[in-house]
């Protein structure tokens, strides 16, 4: 499990200072997106259960300790982080769901000391995952039905990368992964093909094929392009029908102008009497290029995307924010250049007119999206799943309207703020900007 | 330890594959970046470590097995999985080296059954380290001789990635980290100070900087910009002065105008007799705004850096491959189109007129720059430390052309090729074409 040494200095810094001085009054963070980025018309919330999983099991260590003594933490300071731990409340959107700039993804209760050190894991956790299911969501809209494959592993940015994006694409509602260890632990279908270096080490192309097709007898996919592509598709079709495997086999194309040599591939597929055979892209495709191929009906079953995908490159970051919004039971606003926060404990309603951001306690019309996910340190309801996620998702993107759903120019629905947060907001502002100049 | 299980599905079915049918041969595969991305004029080595501490102990555990079992793999493959060690040779750069396009950052040699199956996690580690190594050295090239420090932690994809970051950034010449789990894994100097929600849970900015300075009386630096940033500078100097901590404490601007507000803050400090008090500056900093402000000559000691590192903005991804280049003997190559490879085991000689990419065995002048790293797949020589590839990286930043240096047009060194690899790879392509049409 990740220790409780995974944050920044200054938290702990601030979480000892906190401790020191007996300040453990319940402070309220907000984790949020502050803008969207241009290239984004929504929002897919995801990491929620890395999220609770670290508050659940947050504690210091022995080790741990010896450490923050060494770089200069006092007894005093140690003793309160020993007793450290998560006791607090958090609600939370469910995984899967569509989310906008200023919407609470996660809001956190809990003595200031242990809401403040968990700040660098949370933002960590969600921003990675959201980024990703916010990505992958892009490819479901492209492919518009077509099946997608998650080939990100060599790509992400190491291990945890890799899972969470197998995770989060799963979640938009990839079809499968070819991330072996992800599968294995979130019960996904794995998929895969060949490289171009399996031919290359057979240096036979139509030999390679046999000696494949006699190893994996059930769904081969035939990688057509090593040498030359169409040749490749020929030689693919003379071992589908040696080998009989006219209702399973594939052949992948991973170079070159994808929609010419698909057209080609399928035309010499049909000639050769294999209409079942499925023709499946890849090679470095991003969501537009996707879309292109779809739109220009290029006959393809299935892509395979790796990088653009997996390092989220248009946007490889969200600027998702951890911050303070009550405390003590004083709303808190920050009133920072460009940074301005709202303060309280907030809801978002969602309905057919779109979302209203309000405070927690507000009776509004619509669904509220947040709801309490931990209680005391505990997770309260039944856990999330995956396929709960993928469902979730699945629903939000059919209610979507057509302005946030393209792919070149989204345009995000308006968030409308509730009158009693702005009411709040004007009058936590007064009393900041009185004890700033105080 | 990371698991057989972190590989592609196709690099299991092509493993198998070569299990089944006794192909032992070796195979040599060669690792590096195909092309240079235009917002890069050099690239610095990174990952070797991980890529190593992977070899070394992969092995498939039982539980792996019988996952795989559950997908397909049969009792052939299975027990000729249980029994795959790692017992190849390995030739790589030493991390911290500066490398361009098409020279091997590793090369490894060994039965191509377990050479393949380790593709996809040393891709993903040399990928990530690199990219994360190379953004870090423009940070440091834009700083010119300032202090930087990592505070990419939230910000990155995972815990993996925030580690590789405060490694690369180390390697790259940052002078301290604020991922705390980081600085005691890697022996770094762990750096922080507050947060806007440490003021804001005061109310008072006076009281806040009071029980700071009194809790760290060390090395406080004291975050100004939470209500009006030259107000803050006031109250911060206010307690610098009544604790004495003149020589030690700082001031941190993290939003607005950071060169107009740095410039107001020196002064301030300066007409308070603080000529020693550092200002530091940080808020979403990419490197040429931190090469705009070392330019403009804005009077900041040292810049923190966080989501524009952390996850390599502008380029969060490099185009690292994996390449069969010679296999039981025979030089291999790929014709597909666009991503054409040179045959044969390489070395890259480094002289004063620029590098020389040519074929392992050849005799050239300058240093080469592949050692051999593991024989048998156990490593050989003295292990990489982070220091030594600081220490690398700083002597070959400074004989860096100022056209490689460059952040806003970057011209990479151009790699010249060896006759007798020129030679090799007609030769190969030869052969190629002759087996593809045959």
């Amino acid at each position: 499990m990740p220790g409780a040494l995974l944050t920044d200095l200054y938290e702990l810094n601030m979480a000892s200072s906190y401790l020191r001085r007996g300040m453990g009054a319940p402070a309220t963070f907000s984790l949020y997106v502050r803008n969207l980025p241009a290239e984004r018309g929504f929002l897919v919330a995801a990491g929620l259960d890395a999220a609770l999983a670290f508050l659940e099991t947050l504690a210091f260590e022995e080790e741990d300790l010896t450490y923050l003594s060494s770089i200069g933490f006092d007894e005093t300071a140690l003793d309160a982080f020993r007793r450290l731990r998560f006791d607090g409340d958090v609600w939370a959107v469910p995984e899967g769901t569509v989310v906008y700039a200023n919407e609470p993804i996660l809001e956190l209760t809990a003595p200031i000391p242990v809401a403040q050190l968990a700040e660098s894991y949370l933002l960590n956790a969600v921003t990675l995952h959201t980024t990703m299911a916010s990505k992958a969501a892009r490819y479901v809209v492209a492919a518009d039905g077509r099946d997608l494959v998650d080939f990100a592993l060599r790509r992400t940015h190491g291990i945890d990368a890799a899972m969470a994006v197998t995770r989060a694409s799963a979640i938009a509602g990839f079809a499968a992964t070819s991330n072996v260890e992800g599968a294995r632990r979130m019960g996904l279908r794995p998929a895969g093909t060949m490289a171009h270096s399996y031919i290359e080490s057979f240096g036979d192309e139509l030999e390679a094929f046999r000696a494949f097709a006699e190893d994996f007898p059930g769904r081969p996919t035939f990688l057509v392009d090593t040498y030359d592509t169409l040749g490749g598709v020929r030689a693919a079709g003379d071992v589908i029908v040696e080998r009989g495997l006219q209702e399973s086999a594939g052949i992948r194309i991973d170079s070159g102008d994808l929609d010419g040599l698909s057209r080609g591939a399928r035309a010499l597929l049909d000639e050769a009497g294999l209409p079942q055979v499925r023709i499946f892209v890849s090679g470095g495709l991003d969501e537009r290029e996707v879309a292109a191929l779809v739109s220009a009906r290029a006959p393809i079953d299935a892509f395979g995307v790796g990088t653009q995908l997996g390092v989220s490159f248009d946007v490889p970051c969200l600027e998702t924010v951890y911050k303070l919004v009550r405390y003590d039971g004083r709303p808190v606003v920050k009133l920072s250049t460009g940074k301005r926060t709202l303060p309280g404990e907030k809801q978002v309603w969602r309905g057919p007119g779109g979302d209203l951001l309000g405070l927690r306690g507000e009776d509004q019309p619509g669904e509220a999206l947040l709801t309490q996910v931990m209680a005391g340190g505990k997770r309260v309801g039944p856990a999330g799943t995956i396929e709960g996620a993928r469902e979730r998702f699945r629903r939000e993107l059919s209610a979507l309207p057509v302005d946030a759903l393209s792919l070149d120019a989204p345009r995000p629905r308006v968030t409308r703020v509730s009158d009693a947060l702005t009411a709040l907001a004007e009058q936590a502002k007064a009393e900041a900007l009185h004890r700033a100049s105080g």
